[in-house]
């Protein structure tokens, strides 16, 4: 059985395409009555791109705050907001940021149209009605949630997406000129997330050739970007990103996701810089990849935070080893079927310690 | 101005996927009443796949010859055949088979909901109601019509396409293992349209990065396929394909393609080996690409026909020119602006003249 793959379906690429936005957006305007939601990462308030939003009289501009993950409680309060901004819902619902704004357009799309807390479809195929039409501005690249089928949200119980079908884009933006006044740490950062995801899925067991080519290419476009010097490294780590993220359609991150999933779930780290953390503690099984990381991270002057983890409480310490070992299908791809035995409690501690 | 990209949004692949048919099928079945219509290649008549085509009571078995390219004129018939096996409009046009088998397909999901002939859609974005949902099952790769906008067809008065978004198939179900039995020749040459399309295309005038990062993880992919040994070049090349025909939404073929309509259009050359006969007297506009393409025919024990042109008439040798040098975008991709001041007739003319 094979996974029957859900592609963004439309997608406009280059410098300068945000201008066609408005244009893109009209489609979605039916009569006089229709508006439409700009989701945007409240960075850009005040900034240029702020008066680039193409807004009309009735549309609404949701700023939103993405210090920290995407929340459920979030979302549910952002989809009340939308639902009382006017009597009919919104045509559209625009996503433009990194991935974090990203996922809240989804959300918030998919919870425009199903009812209840989104903490009910945190899981697989639980999302019951397709969502308000959603579109993505990346302008962060490396995520990868511009063509992902989740939304990555922690809820009380758990860090888990809104992953279905349903929640793939309508259709994205990519203008690589959105992306250049990222600070260089995040660029790295978030960069790297799309590097290890490729590492991580090319040197697994789940592979085929479709995510093998994506994986291969996206790996390379990488390597330009933070090896070389390209004039136009925006258009390549853009490029990058969507086919990491078209890669996962049969692969599957390995060792340092997992990983980096218990030390967010405990110390609440951002998603790229805990992968670069993990990243760096795991030669042992990702030898080349490791080395090529550290001469990326040499040649961006990055410095990774050390010594998170020695001071922390031990039951700190094993629920960050609970949260990574719970990840089955990530351990499987790196390790084979026999993972268990090879990434034991003390091992994943002993991981951890080092960070 | 950059083109919104509309992209297949549902893709299938793997070994063996051609048995989850039936279940994707199954979506588009909304009654009892609901039939679908397996537009199928009759080279597979009284074959292997014809016994594995999931046909239900009322679905219809449309067996299309392709020993010609597509005309207008059997597009018309076809769809008549198929409005008058049942009283309602079929819910699904599979297409299984190559390029043409698919194109057939295409157009037929279109003139199934778009009244008259054909040729009234001859274009660009002519169509104007959506298609039946029509799906493809490729048995060869390389032609790239599985994920391409445009249905290419011969009419009385012109070899043009129906190009649109809505004929972009809904669905594609990819299994390397259906075009294992392919002849090598065709192999080849449907292989190398895919290798000399993605050559114009990187090195022509109008790349971006997102049809070169698709052209060049294609050119990789059908390297493997044409100098190396793998045992899972199947899968390869029908990536490569895939690839090569997402490469194309920025960038444009080039001078090989312009002259092998010409050559096509007064000899009825098939696309595949018309391209091939092409490329190989094209050593001034593409050395790299036609010396490896050499060595391709080589280690496939490939020969190519000789001698097609200078024993034809001379208004023959006219149209040939005149129909390739019609075509303007391939030219200025290949040659810049001034490619008129480069590409005269007389030079369109010496070159078919040693075909």
């Amino acid at each position: 059985m094979f996974r029957n793959f859900k592609l963004v379906p439309n997608v406009i690429f280059g410098r300068g395409c945000f201008s066609q936005l408005d244009e893109i957006i009209e489609k979605q305007r039916a009569d006089s009555d229709s508006w439409v939601v700009f989701v945007t990462d409240d960075v850009f308030k005040g900034k240029e791109l702020e008066k680039r939003l193409p807004l009309h009289k009735k549309d609404m501009l949701l700023w939103v705050d993405v210090t920290d993950e995407p929340k459920t409680e979030y979302v549910d309060k952002l989809t009340i907001e939308v639902k009382k901004f006017a009597s009919n819902l919104p045509s559209a619902v625009i996503g433009i940021g990194g991935g974090s704004s990203m996922d809240l357009a989804k959300s918030i799309s998919l919870m425009l149209t199903n009812a209840g807390s989104s903490t009910l479809y945190q899981g697989w195929d639980l999302i019951k009605n397709p969502a308000i039409c959603h579109i993505a501005v990346p302008t962060l690249s490396g995520t990868g949630a511009e063509v992902s089928r989740t939304a990555v949200l922690t809820g009380p119980e758990k860090k888990l997406g809104l992953n279905s079908d349903y929640t793939v884009f309508d259709q994205i933006v990519l203008d690589p000129e959105l992306t250049e006044t990222v600070p260089m740490d995040q660029h790295f950062y978030t960069g790297m997330d799309c590097y290890i995801h490729c590492i991580e899925s090319l040197e697994g067991t789940f592979l085929n050739e479709f995510s093998k080519s994506y994986g291969e290419k996206s790996l390379d476009l990488c390597r330009q970007v933070f090896l070389d010097d390209h004039p136009d490294s925006a258009d390549k780590l853009m490029m990058a990103s969507f086919f990491g993220g078209m890669s996962i359609a049969y692969s599957q991150v390995g060792a340092c996701h997992a990983l980096s999933y218990g030390l967010s779930y405990v110390l609440g780290t951002h998603h790229g810089i805990g992968c670069c953390i993990t990243f760096d503690y795991l030669d042992e099984f990702y030898a080349d990849g490791v080395k090529e990381f550290r001469s990326m991270m040499n040649k961006c002057n990055i410095e990774l935070p050390r010594g998170l983890v020695a001071d922390l409480e031990e039951d700190q310490i094993e629920t960050m080893v609970t949260v990574a070992l719970g990840l089955d299908p990530l351990w499987e791809n790196c390790l084979g079927k026999d993972w268990k035995n090879i990434m034991t409690r003390d091992k994943a501690k002993s991981l951890f310690l080092k960070m």
